[in-house]
């Protein structure tokens, strides 16, 4: 997609305009080192095409976008301290390559970052845009505790998942659409219709990540595959495999995951998922969130040829390898 | 002061009204617990005192002083984790009670839900409402690294202690008399006055602070005096105490605070802070940003008799015994 090219190259030029201060640099190096690793830029991405598709520019959404971007990163720099995790996109996070308490404070400040960015929007649009954007946040910061929570449950329902899913990464890919839809004063029936778009792309969008990381193509892929099986974390695939099994079943899948030998733990259990077809039903559920979401952009009120881009990069996320 | 269970009153109704959900409970109970134990609720109060002092309505201002309310419990329930501070106003800590993953989290929704309250004011102050917010929230945070960075340099000079205290205390106290009276749309000189007045207030009231931990009435104060001397903080007191000695003296400062008996400690170091006159040095300083403050109040271009509730304020906070 030559166009995502073009998009993400303007996100990065104005992150590389962001002039944190030098000092305290506890407080702004990991800043400067945490953006600067990357990532696909997806969110903000968004914004500027939510808000073309609605008659504005790309220029006129920046502002939005950047703080979809820097909220992102703040809530990835304090979950990756809450989940323990020590490398984020090939890097050492944060709080392993300085410390906890400089990942929080780090992060808190990201946090205020976003709202400076978001402040710099015109007033006019500033409430709708501060609302959409609260609401969300608010929402992934619930998710992130349902995710934790669940942790220690033996009894999350498939429903209770795709819900945590969707606050803790669906939302805000919603929202990253409708502030570019609010920006171009979108009518609030085709605001609507965007964050469904968006919500929906999010939650087949994560369900996909559940798929890959046990099915990917390993040189392709670029980590691990098999890691949520070594991890036992409680994904989409292992919830379906719960539901599909009869307790004999069930058994011998608590037996597969007591397997020490990595690779050999990760070939029986694909093999087990196979037998029972989880992929497939998995794969059924993320196509109908797909087409739910292809379904809200086809009610939106503007020319076809408006929402191609959006239809591509939808596309482009559903068939991704990676 | 009667005037000011007036208005702590009308904070105390406001945070009652704040209708957190019941899930996920972990995110916030937490919140329901830390906003119950209570505080002076000085800030707000300050948000309502401003948006009078200028002619507008304590109502007009109650989101406002919520959000400042709100973003000073936020970084009290971060700060915990981050100084490993058990109690806090008598009762535990929220990472105590529950766990710093929790902490973190549901200081996060907090500064989210700040802004939500903010987001509540008229778009037509917004803007400016935003801009002093956000800036201030990201001085607070810088004040909280510098003091973290501060722990582990023996070469901390006064100047940059008081930097320290005014970003990580006292341009909040600034910022909430500034928020009021942007509301009730004070002139641009009269914001920068009565933010000048609360800054000044804030670094002598953090000073007094410094002076009431060692030389408080024991029966009054409430928590053990002289805690910061056992805990070796580097406070004003002892910035003072090492700028007033001479290298032998210093060394014996050193070995005053290796005693190992608590009262004893204590003691002696007050005893040798009395024989070379820190305690009055630190009230001369205080009583410098006093003056300031109670200059730039004098200034403000109203009239006499709307200034006397502040006025009325700084003097209780720093005639204050606890």
């Amino acid at each position: 997609m030559q166009d995502l090219i073009h998009y993400s190259k303007k996100i990065e030029e104005e992150i590389i305009k962001i002039d944190f201060p030098s000092n305290p640099s506890n407080l702004y190096d990991p800043l400067r080192y945490f953006l600067a690793i990357g990532g696909k830029r997806m969110r903000p991405i968004l914004t500027l095409m939510g808000a073309e598709a609605f008659g504005s520019t790309l220029e006129k959404a920046l502002p939005s976008a950047m703080a979809v971007e820097l909220f992102h990163n703040f809530s990835l720099i304090h979950d990756d301290i809450m989940d323990e995790a020590p490398i984020r996109r090939g890097q050492e996070t944060v709080h392993t390559k300085w410390n906890s308490n400089i990942a929080i404070l780090s992060g808190d400040v990201l946090l205020v970052k976003a709202y400076q960015m978001l402040a710099k929007q015109d007033a006019s649009v500033m409430s709708d845009l501060l609302n959409v954007f609260n609401a969300t946040a608010v929402e992934v910061c619930e998710g992130q505790q349902f995710d934790m929570d669940y942790e220690s449950r033996n009894d999350v329902s498939i429903d209770e998942y795709i819900e945590m899913i969707r606050l803790k990464t669906s939302v805000l890919l919603g929202c990253a659409l409708e502030m570019g839809a609010i920006i171009a004063e979108a009518s609030k029936q085709n605001r609507e219709l965007i964050y469904e778009f968006g919500q929906h792309i999010g939650i087949a969008f994560q369900i996909q990540d559940d798929i890959l990381d046990l099915y990917a193509d390993p040189d392709k892929f670029g980590k691990q595959v098999g890691g949520d099986v070594l991890s036992n974390k409680k994904t989409l695939l292992l919830l379906k495999a719960y539901e599909l099994s009869n307790s004999t079943q069930k058994e011998e899948l608590e037996t597969l995951y007591n397997e020490k030998d990595p690779d050999l733990k990760v070939s029986t259990v694909r093999k087990y998922f196979n037998s029972i077809g989880v992929r497939d039903a998995c794969k059924e559920i993320m196509d109908t969130h797909y087409s739910i979401a292809k379904e809200a952009l086809y009610k939106i009120n503007i020319p076809i040829e408006k929402k191609d881009p959006l239809l591509q990069l939808a596309a482009f996320l559903m068939e991704r390898e990676v």
